[in-house]
């Protein structure tokens, strides 16, 4: 439904800035479902959590409610007629269309839908920890049968031309297809199989464990800020704490924090993630502040999200020349065991690649691969062609054959990850498209930046962080997540750089 | 404006359960505000001081706009001809009555009111903050008289029967007049005057400076914390941070925070102030949470907060028999100094009266002398009999009468407190009302629980705070300040169990 374009100049600038401010005030909403969120995982009383869902479920139902009114969507539905029209400039079309698009995905859920999926899902997740905890399927395997018949059923309402999943992979990366990721998976996955298998027989033997230590807490959260405030996360405008899961989370581009948890004999636990999330933040804390509340000032795809924490985390916190720079800091600060630990053993240690089960503690080679396996499975799931009764036999051999490894129990198998129990269906791949959009920025920002090696090597990681923030962070939503990458790296993405980095990177690391 | 009674028993109680359901919604708003600015206060990095401002903006603004939306009065409209029909039961009347009450002191100031004195005391502040450094009184004159104005005004829309000061502290104390007031502070002002010089010329010389020593924050955050459990507040709904300035708040009974600060050289800067607001505290997480959004499970007033910040202070935090526990325990934890200085002098000096310039450095004795000087000039502004250019003049004044101190200069006088430049008139008194009220309390403790210093000594704080609970926490504002502390110690409040209590302890300590 459009209306008749009625609209004088004058009425439209109206129209356009009744909208920012009703995003505005969404934005204030939004924001403080962030901070009672961020507290409820950082400081809050034990005792303090059922009050606090209930305030939590309050905000969240206002802001639904001021999203879905009708006034709201007659504003919005009133300026589509303007981007018909070709009136708008592309700021002022970007602000709209996401705008809208965001509201049509809403619109289209009926509030029964909404309100059975929220349960089922609440009930789904509680069944999945005690099942997971048990390693018992069968627990939890109804509970997923009712999920994958609403995420069906929404996957209907939403719409979509080819593939179900398709309409739910658009929900995390907007105007992604599932043929393309197959496509593109099937490339990794027929690259990857073999290289971890000649990784697996190659003689270069590393040991990961060279890394232990013990480490005060203390002194790890010391190191880690000035790593993080090093690479460029901005510590007046964010800030690092503990929570039992590491994340990051933004109220406003100058108020973007990050959390962590250590582990005493293993600095890494806590390092790699800080690098992982300071990235999170960086790209949240370079989004333009004067568009706070507009799509112009949102991160863009939660594949692009990614790729910048990976390409903090692996392309500069794993990188030869990154330690060039930090080794010296960390064997003064942690002179045992790093005293002992020559640069290039120090340097193999932390690239260390080795099939795992768990995808969470995957390494960078691996990692994928167990996002492809989800895809793949979950896909098939939402298109009817796989049981979820046969869910863990499929699983235990689609390990078998890439990884090469024997699914012990359903705890370190299928019932590992928290995102089907939650309905996130269409989650998994984006993780993936993170990988591949990370090495193809990378590259190019090597391209624009001469010297960019050495730069780290000097502990200036400027240069990189202000070409990130020009080629990704500043625009927003104000390109597709296809067109921010050709614009950045002149072609659309491509998993060939992501396959040229590891296989180079890994070969020289394992003499292959 | 009331409306016809027309409600059926069961409209009644629809009514009922919709205002609940509003104040809830009201309070949901109000933790999600506090939740916000606590967070401003303990964690917020610098640079998100702007961007928060204006949630905090747009969260008051939501609070203020459902308060005062006509739906709301109507409703509460309604169930005041259910009051005065008599068909409320006493909790019922409580909600009702108070939430009326509320409602109608908002009601009765208008919008473009608010807005003024908002801008203005805003401003005033600014300006205070720089005339208080300056030590310049001329500069802040013009704005506190623009101030003074304005709460005249307030005063008039807000109505009051004899003095224009009763309609502004009725805010803070509701039910209290500048009469009462003024006749319990002319008999403190009369016993302490005197009381105080006997004490200057005491020849009992006590040293404070004996408390001194090196202290690091971690042990005293450690001590602190163990004494805040013991003495009965609970971490398991509450916690404890740094804040520039100590605080507590409250965003349910099952959440409610204490902040401090720290000073190496200087214990009991800390943990003075922690016991105080967990007094604040315990009073929160004692009101009852099946009432919470209702004034049922509201504080009282400000007098009867402070009564439980300061019961905790002083008459637990001063006493012998509370060091008689904690005294080894300090000594253990601190041994230098505490092991080379007796019992009888840690007491003295932990008790060591010094009449000073400053209200927020005064002791037990010298402290409700600084309120009641304060509260004679601004009850003097307020009604017209004193010019803000005359301000310094009569403060320095006063202070000579009553300490036999002369002022040096404004920042140590006039200018010390942010008060009125906050246009905050009529809440100097609640500081003095709660240290009345706090003895008048301990004292009928003390007649109910047999034994009461003895528990203490032995480090049995429980039975102390189950009576501060069932005496005064549970009932919330379902009784008047003036009937909770006739029900909890058989009489109105008077000064004399204060008056003998300060003499009594005092005397002793300095041998008069």
């Amino acid at each position: 439904m459009k209306i008749e374009r009625i609209f004088t100049v004058s009425s439209r600038k109206q129209l356009l800035s009744q909208l920012k401010k009703e995003l505005l005030e969404l934005a204030h909403l939004g924001t403080s479902i962030g901070v009672l969120e961020w507290d409820r995982q950082v400081n809050m009383p034990p005792g303090g959590s059922g009050a606090r869902a209930e305030t939590l479920a309050y905000l969240a139902g206002l802001w639904h409610k001021k999203f879905t009114s009708p006034e709201f969507f007659k504003l919005v539905n009133g300026l589509m007629a303007e981007v018909d029209a070709g009136t708008l400039n592309s700021q002022e079309l970007c602000i709209v269309k996401e705008t809208w698009r965001d509201l049509e995905r809403r619109r289209k859920l009926p509030t029964e839908f909404i309100e059975k999926i929220t349960k089922v899902t609440s009930e789904a997740n509680d069944v999945w920890a005690v099942a997971k905890k048990a390693s018992d399927f069968k627990k939890f395997q109804p509970y997923l049968e009712k999920i994958i018949t609403l995420k069906r059923r929404q996957a209907s309402l939403l719409g979509f031309k080819k593939s179900p999943y398709d309409a739910l992979l658009d929900g995390y990366e907007p105007g992604m297809t599932s043929d393309e990721v197959s496509i593109i998976f099937k490339e990794l996955r027929d690259f990857l199989v073999p290289f971890i298998g000649k990784i697996k027989n190659s003689k270069t033997s590393i040991n990961p464990d060279i890394l232990r230590g013990d480490f005060s807490i203390r002194e790890q959260e010391k190191f880690i800020k000035s790593v993080a405030k090093k690479i460029g996360y901005d510590f007046n405008t964010g800030r690092l704490d503990i929570s039992s899961h590491p994340f990051s989370t933004s109220f406003h581009p100058t108020d973007a924090r990050i959390t962590t948890r250590y582990r005493e004999d293993d600095l890494f636990y806590s390092l790699g993630s800080v690098v992982h999330e300071a990235g999170h933040a960086m790209y949240e804390q370079g989004l333009l502040k004067e568009h706070f509340g507009t799509p112009l000032a949102e991160s863009r795809s939660l594949g692009i999200h990614e790729s910048q924490s990976r390409i903090w985390e692996n392309l500069v916190g794993k990188s030869r020349s990154f330690w060039k720079y930090f080794y010296p800091h960390l064997q003064k600060e942690f002179p045992k065991p790093f005293t002992e630990v020559s640069f290039e053993n120090f340097y193999r240690a932390i690239n260390c690649v080795k099939p795992s089960l768990v995808r969470t503690e995957a390494d960078e080679v691996t990692y994928n691969l167990h996002v492809i396996l989800r895809f793949e499975i979950e896909k098939e799931l939402i298109e009817g062609t796989l049981e979820v009764a046969d869910l863990p036999k499929i699983w235990n051999s689609k390990i078998k054959e890439y990884f090469g490894l024997k699914v012990p129990n359903d705890r370190l198998g299928v019932l590992q990850d928290t995102h089907w129990s939650g309905g996130s269906f269409g989650y998994f791949p984006t993780y993936a498209l993170g990988n591949l959009y990370s090495v193809q920025l990378y590259e190019s920002a090597k391209r624009s930046i001469s010297g960019l090696e050495e730069y780290k090597s000097r502990g200036n990681f400027k240069p990189f962080r202000d070409w990130l923030r020009k080629n990704i962070h500043i625009h927003g939503k104000l390109y597709s997540a296809d067109e921010l990458v050709k614009k950045a790296t002149g072609e659309p993405l491509t998993p060939k750089y992501w396959m040229d980095y590891i296989k180079n990177k890994f070969s020289e690391i394992y003499s292959l």
